[in-house]
């Protein structure tokens, strides 16, 4: 068993919570190459860290996420703050020598991303891993999703249709949170649940979107200011009033080249619909659609079944044989959505351990980001819009 | 193409309106060796038999059954009215020569089941054709279940489990309409829709049940009394009350021979389930689902797909090689319920014009009694009770 | 009973079958003001023509469609032929003071559409009817849609969410049909199906799409010639190629006025789904979903259900109180897709009878027309496009 | 904050796993009175217990449980032993003035299931607490069932419908594992997951089972001896068979006083079924529906909906007014299986710190064993079995 690996997670709301229970549990579940330690918990207000890193389970906490980078017993830090704050704290820990594990979307900008990137590809030099937190990429049904699109499951890709839903702001009187304000969150449904689409599809297809054409929409201009900003749940309880500076909702048709064609969605105008990430592929050969509200569940039609069988099969992706299940329960036992993170730590772990980059990358998200940067700009210019390629 | 087939159907309500709809239809939609003739419709009260045979499309109408016997237009006799009747007016027709085409159950008492029988039998000889209404073995993906367990899909059978749930009566001032009635209805939920799974599992599985225990209830034991007995639909307006004289609900563990055990059940008082006819077959290699409400859909969980992508495939069964699909539309364009009738007369037209038997026969239909007579005695003397065989 | 409505039908394939079905069952299943007798049938080769008007159950044929015109026994033509004959057919059968029920699109290109509108207006002066034969507006869950729309039951509607998926081209030897030639069928799926879900969309939210922007792609861009274009289910025995000239999938946004946004899709390459017409309608109460594979069922989502208990209830539309079902079976006896010219048949009846105006009316399919040209234009010129208002 | 409570766990296969994860998450999701520490693991074996310990995260381990009940740092003692052992641990634990938490099935006969009620009803005299597992009770679409229930949405109870569908040993290959040797799991599918469906519904409709008729079944005989009995998992390399002396599966019709009857059924036979714990209650306002392989899903139907819009309503039992679900995710973000322990733990530590008995008591696990004995006898007299009553 190699030297324990001694975590700082900057940021504690609902990310925070999310990742904490992976960072408890992954120890406990695989059989890892280092033993997590859960060493300090930062963030801003002095009196929210402590009762936070009581709860959730960190030795140490603090107010000021710099002190990390001088620590000898910090190996790793992981960014949970809102968006605004991700290129500093990267940054500035990746020259620290500390490996880091931030949330999605990498930035709020394209050119704080290429920062970032450039940050993360100066300290591999060193051994010093970067990886950006695209959770779904580790529900199983999903890796088992581009595992079988690899593997020619379905044939030439067609379609892409990938929507994510969601409903938290329908109601007008719900206030205006951060991830409502520009300046903080930089976008709203778009670079929220949007990159998780745009991500999730490139993932699975191997394809990358290289045109756009968007528009969004605001349904409700202004919300009550909050008394607090305490993430998704806050009440308003003021009497004023704010602009909403992000959009309620974006929709992009998109090409994925040689052919491919995709429609994307996403909104928090889609009343139901709690977290509905639906994604759906058809290929020359078969369609699978994954759709996170069944999150253990993959259903797949395969033309090569004897025709009078054919169908959408439910798979329950609950098999020790599907990706990161052998690792929990019997057959037919669920897990629930935090286990993406726990899959995530395992991966990330394994390979520092292992001296492997860990993936998404850095450059992965900033290509995220390019197309999320696209749509914007085919939005506000009604244009289809090409995306930027890194050189 | 041969002489048409003259028929003449006995009622009008429910069932005697999904019968002329396959009248109709039949040879618009198959390729028939003889064309139907919808001659004359026969009811007991002259009025409404004029108007009903205007109605559904029959040529002539009568008010008495007997007269039916003498004609020489009249091929085919399609019994439609209520149980107590069927002996005698099908006794009485395949004496005269008729085909007949009875309703289920066949009988209201394993006598009088016995005694039809022995008249088909008889009737057999000179080339009259008998046939019992089972029309859920016509729906496509019922014969599909049938064909895919003959062929092996699932492999040795372990388990059957059958439900009816209906939830017409679940109001207890909904009316004692003739099938609460057991000297109209020979029983309750019992040979109205139990009548159903019983047929139903054992035209799939190829088993008969040979030992049954079975209990009933009554929920709601007393009534009020109709205006009229105008079938499902009625509705009570009288202050008096009658006894409820039928079970509400009938449920039956049953063995089948080499093993295999089932449970069944029948009810009118599950709130909220409409048509829900289900029956799940569990075998060595797989597993097949049907459930009425979604009549066009086969589930089959196979274990010689590969490991990873096992799961409930729902098969859509509209493709043109479904069993009797390739009449009617495209793939997913779905059919309803009638077209089990039409499916029906298909196949009884044709045996008819092939010299055939047709299948269910009414010894078919009479084994269907014996296993309603053994849960009903099982039921009266909580006991285990054997299937009687017919020599 | 005013006197009967004799109808004649040009052409007899797919949309023959299924309209010929509805003439079929029209009058004995609804209490109509007039009895419909199928006059005659009318179709190219004199042969086909006459096997299948005995099959389909028309009294007379005819080779020559304009010998309708002159007939005192029609009354109504039923244009079922492919779109590049709609319009001459439709206005030369007003014209002669017949009315007309024609299949969608109305026709294949505006100015066709706008004479036909031109036609059915000046015959509507001296009473002749015209209808255009959107039949998934008369799907019982369709129906019920809009009027909750209507009621109020979402409020005001945010997002329309609307696809059309089949798969029956996925096979690059599958013949080059009519369908697949744009001289005939006009465009590929966009009018084919892409039509449908912009009347739907429209029909039930009330609404006009405004603004479109789309992109087509031909995945398979030539195919063995067929032996006969015999519809649907022609297979190709050639080894001669041809172009095909048709798009296999549109994709477009939409503005439907007052930040009403929408995505729309229509393809023939999801593997997988064989009719898969779903509609989602997201309002500020609540929203409504409409899949076709499951055509009985509708999906309604409601904020003002208790909120522990809000979820998505499927309401199986089979009650005798939802739209055109009191004519059919008791609850959950499902009804299928042929169900839906039954009832087209049934309103353009009674609106003859009644002397009003049956709906879609001409104007209607016109202004769905200029939607389908707004798609077909934007998709060239890579633009946001305005559809086209007519004054 | 009260002093920690110090655990003790015995056993750490499948339920030690399980249950560990749910020890070491509930501090850090819940705000608990008390501070869970996990102080000591038990197994015979020395050195898997060593090796589980480290990995399942407890500080010590031991492999004598009697050593436990001399420790002064150990408050609790958690039984996650095959049941032949849990009476005489749980008895000298108690008697210890340790609190209990025993898995299910409390024992593995009646006798040593009284002796356990007995000593826990002495232990309580001094605040001693015990609780039996059934952890299906924590699932919050269960406890909503159950509230629901209590609050009367469904009426008055007419029919249970409950089934327990795995399938782990279809395969004739699959080794004879403790669990299908009668000495040490004292029945097969009965007490397995059997007991679960017997206490899941009594829980939820507040009724108990009074009547059962029975019967069970083993579909293979003899299977080959495992090389060791590692749980569900292990495959059998041995050429030597050991006999089956449990049931496969077990279905029995019950009454359950007042009218309500059920039916039952759990089996590791149903090919394809995972986990497949269905539940279904009928009442006389509405029906609720309960599928464990859709665990974060409750289906509900009432008749006091608008009778247009009635239907089952999937309720996603993922809001923070359900039950267990405030300290979770946001709406929409699945829980999994392992939660239920959390929830249970939740419970039974808030119990303890707050002087209260947690349930399920001993007694009400007693009560379950009356049950599954009756089923029992039942099964080998075929005849209907009064459950015995607890005086």
């Amino acid at each position: 068993m190699s030297e324990p690996l001694r975590v700082a997670m900057v940021g504690y709301a609902f990310m925070g919570a999310a990742h904490s229970q992976a960072w408890r549990t992954v120890n406990h579940v695989y059989d890892l190459p280092a033993p997590v330690r859960m060493q300090v918990l930062s963030g801003r207000s002095a009196t929210a860290v402590a009762a936070a890193a009581g709860r959730l389970g960190w030795a140490e906490h603090t107010d000021d996420w710099r002190t990390l980078l001088k620590r000898d017993d910090v190996d790793l830090i992981d960014i949970c703050a809102p968006g605004d704050v991700h290129a500093e704290i990267a940054i500035a820990a990746l020259a620290a020598g500390k490996h880091v594990l931030c949330e999605k979307p990498l930035a709020n900008s394209v050119a704080e991303a290429r920062s970032m990137v450039a940050a993360a590809s100066a300290a591999q030099a060193s051994g010093v891993r970067a990886m950006c937190g695209f959770n779904y990429r580790r529900v199983p049904a999903v890796a088992l999703m581009r595992q079988m699109i690899a593997d020619g499951k379905i044939g030439t890709i067609r379609h892409v249709r990938a929507s994510y839903l969601q409903d938290w702001i329908v109601d007008p009187e719900f206030p205006l949170v951060w991830r409502l304000r520009k300046e903080v969150a930089g976008s709203g449904a778009l670079g929220d649940i949007g990159a998780h689409i745009v991500d999730l599809t490139q993932f699975v297809t191997g394809r990358h979107l290289t045109e756009v054409c968007a528009l969004t929409e605001t349904f409700v201009k202004s919300r009550p200011l909050p008394s607090s900003s305490a993430g998704l749940s806050a009440a308003g309880d003021s009497s004023a009033f704010g602009a909403v500076t992000v959009d309620d909702a974006v929709l992009f048709l998109a090409r994925l080249g040689d052919g491919v064609v995709g429609t994307y969605e996403a909104t928090r105008f889609a009343t139901g619909r709690k977290n509905g990430l639906h994604v759906e592929i058809n290929g020359s050969l078969g369609t699978l659609v994954f759709d996170f509200e069944r999150m253990n569940e993959l259903q797949f039609y395969s033309l090569e079944a004897p025709a009078e069988q054919q169908g959408f099969t439910r798979i329950l992706v609950t098999e020790p044989t599907h990706p990161y299940m052998s690792a929990w329960w019997p057959p037919g036992h669920l897990i629930g959505y935090e286990h993406t993170f726990t899959h995530q730590a395992h991966d990330l772990v394994r390979a520092i351990a292992e001296g492997a980059d860990p993936t998404p990358s850095f450059a992965d998200a900033l290509q995220v980001q390019l197309v999320l940067d696209a749509v914007a700009r085919s939005a506000e210019t009604s244009a289809w819009t090409r995306v930027e390629e890194e050189s």
